[in-house]
């Protein structure tokens, strides 16, 4: 077979996802009722073999590799094109609580209304099952892939993918492919697939201030430093109310869109009006470009958490003796997280807060950028027209984070985002996550799609 | 008998005390057996008739008078002097937990090296028992009182003496007493007895802000209002880092010390530098009156709790939907607190903090100042150095707040605090409350011996 060919042997496959939908629906429903919480070490062992044993059943030349957290399962399997694509997907979810809130058991996943509900089913096993079973049509038509791919499926992405970067300067033999196609995606509102080609970095840590050994009596306040105080104090020199960071050079090395990237926001604001009605926020927004824009190229200073004191009910005449507060600094390129590290420090000291203590939750996410016009993305751009019959929407990056750069930007592999069969109503992370059944086909469809693509571009 | 011959008489009255210790420290584990946790409802009724049996034993004309709340307990004792002395006490207490952090039950009354050991022992049981066997001292000797006596017992002190107000409207001839002698006392490091004539007031309240109707992904910043930040910028605009409020006309009502009251601070400064290391507070104060001035005549605002957002271990990006804070503002005379909550609210709207919510959750408690050489105060000073041998430390007022005003000073009837059985290691409202028996003993004396001095002057 020539590589051009692969796009004409594409109509038998994705007919074969059309007549095995049932079997598909059954394994993803196979996956989610298997507990996987990292965070609550829940079913961690039990789907590592769930995900092992289908790549083995697909004929991967499949290794479950340790880490000093949860193994990292490898799946390669050959193709016909030279090309070799790997696909990062996870198989750790959040932890499902609260479970009140569910309108069936998290871990049941129902199907009503044509929706399937469980925790994880769009974040990420159905576009990892997605994936699986473009393959395994593929396979059960033509025998073989139209290129190499390279399944890598971690289990620690919500846990912050402690072992990833570590995993990846050891095995680059198996990170060093043409390009990865990330985990996850959804459609917007309207139907379109929204694609990426980056995430923002994150730096968050923890400032915590302590004024007296302990709680004392509030009476005592003219006479004794008050922990909360401080850290109100501390905290105001950090940002000021329009949001812009106070700390010198924190804007140093952020980068602004490029030609490409500033046409990508033109075409595809993102509906902050929409937003901005469904968060209960007054008012209408000014400029749609220029807040997706703000979204997507701004650095923030956001406080995820502040506490000190009594916070029960009533009154209570206390005078703290610790505060504090986490902070999440999403960054964006060419930021670092480790000198963002360093510039807080500076500025804590020259503002006169040595005495507020840094502490650091996890090790910092380096922003990630590829080009939004990569051969993969060209791809996925034309198989999405094809599959969805409607144009994706591109934008340069998602405002979240994810572990890309220490995976594949810091050894040149570049990244594209967004095939995945999620919605805009999937409440990834909350209770009720859900997907549409019909877009989890028309995501393996996708991804056959994709491949055919990829391999004859 | 004529009047002055009272403290003449006094001798038999305190031989009769020491030889009824066993007996009064009995009574006193009787009174701290009995649970009467207000705030959880536990044990009120049983102790409100402990009490009113306990005056009625004295042959006082007892009556339990109900409230909105807990019942108010009154007894009326004669006496051959023409004055009338009201003596204020409550019979609630703190709730005791945390139970792990005792050293014996709570409500047990185990005496151990000297100590008497439960919860409401020190504040204020201890105190109120002590007044009790004064009484029943110089019945047993004399058969009657120096003076008339108006014994007034309530059981909401711990959660706000919410119905003390609308009690004294409405009873002014129990209250109209020729002056009060306010519950609880004790002694310091150095022994001596600390006396004051007033309180701080308070006004507490939470303030409440929300940026989106439910927490978002923090990834959404750059387009979202956030709670947390909105508070602490509006935190910032209410007190500057060296503790002066930034409200406009907070200080107008505001009274210096007069003469007397200035001789009082110099002779009697509060020990900051041993307040300053049993709190782990670095540094040696400069000036002991200076900041004795301080703690006792400057009001203050006071985060007594912070809260927004996810406060628990390690990190979850979310940008909380709603954030609070609890303030209390101590206030001293005159300050109103119905005033400072409207400036409050003027200062929120004039710095553009109309979203910014005020919670008011007790009614405020005014200040109150009685003067410190009324014929109570010098009386309590003759007993004081009668019975410990040593001069009293008189301050004032005290930095804490009581509901004097309510009670008395708005009803022209002067307080005087302090005669009590507390020390410096009483640990009221915490785990281990306790006293020294010997104190107790001490205290009983103390009273008797005012009760003739107060009738004798």
């Amino acid at each position: 077979m020539a590589q051009s060919n692969y796009s004409a042997l594409l109509g038998p496959v994705l007919a074969w996802i059309d007549s095995h939908r049932e079997e598909a629906l059954a394994d993803l429903q196979r996956f989610c009722r298997q507990p996987s919480v990292a965070a609550q070490d829940m079913g961690m062992e039990e789907m590592a073999a769930i995900v092992s044993n289908a790549l083995q059943d697909l004929n991967a030349q499949t290794s479950k590799i340790a880490t000093a957290g949860y193994p990292i399962i490898i799946g390669h399997l050959p193709g016909h094109s030279q090309r070799r694509l790997l696909i990062y997907n996870h198989y750790d979810v959040q932890p499902p609580e609260p479970f009140e809130a569910w309108s069936s058991p998290p871990f049941a996943a129902t199907v009503r209304d044509g929706c399937l509900y469980a925790r994880g089913v769009a974040d990420n096993k159905g576009t990892l099952v997605s994936r699986l079973w473009a393959v395994r049509a593929w396979q059960a038509i033509h025998k073989t892939l139209p290129c190499n791919l390279t399944f890598l499926v971690e289990g620690e992405e919500e846990i912050g993918s402690t072992n990833l970067g570590a995993f990846a300067a050891a095995n680059q033999e198996i990170v060093k492919a043409d390009a990865c196609l990330w985990e996850n995606g959804h459609r917007a509102a309207d139907g379109a697939l929204s694609l990426n080609a980056g995430a923002k970095g994150i730096l968050y840590i923890e400032l915590r201030t302590r004024g007296t050994a302990y709680d004392l009596h509030s009476s005592n306040a003219p006479i004794a430093p008050n922990a909360a105080w401080r850290l109100v104090e501390a905290l105001h020199t950090l940002r000021n109310p329009a949001g812009r960071v106070q700390i010198e050079h924190f804007y140093d090395d952020v980068l602004p869109p490029n030609e490409r990237e500033r046409e990508l926001l033109k075409r595809f604001p993102v509906d902050v009006a929409e937003r901005w009605q469904s968060w209960g926020v007054a008012g209408t927004p000014s400029d749609p470009v220029a807040m997706t824009e703000q979204l997507l190229f701004e650095p923030t200073c956001t406080i995820c958490g502040i506490w000190g004191g009594y916070t029960g009910a009533g009154s209570k005449t206390v005078l703290p003796a610790t505060a504090g507060v986490k902070i999440d600094f999403r960054l964006v390129p060419d930021q670092d997280p480790d000198k963002i590290l360093a510039l807080l420090r500076q500025h804590l000291h020259k503002h006169g807060f040595d005495d507020v203590e840094i502490v650091e939750l996890e090790g910092g996410e380096h922003p990630s950028q590829s080009p939004t016009d990569s051969a993969l993305m060209e791809s996925l751009i034309r198989s999405a027209r094809l599959i969805y019959r409607q144009e994706p929407r591109v934008l340069p990056r998602t405002p979240g984070t994810g572990p890309m750069e220490q995976l594949c930007q810091r050894y040149g592999v570049q990244v594209a985002s967004g095939a995945g069969v999620g919605y805009e109503n999937s409440r990834v992370h909350s209770p009720n996550e859900n997907i549409r059944v019909e877009d989890f086909y028309l995501g393996i469809k996708h991804v056959a799609a994709l491949l055919a693509d990829y391999s004859a571009t």
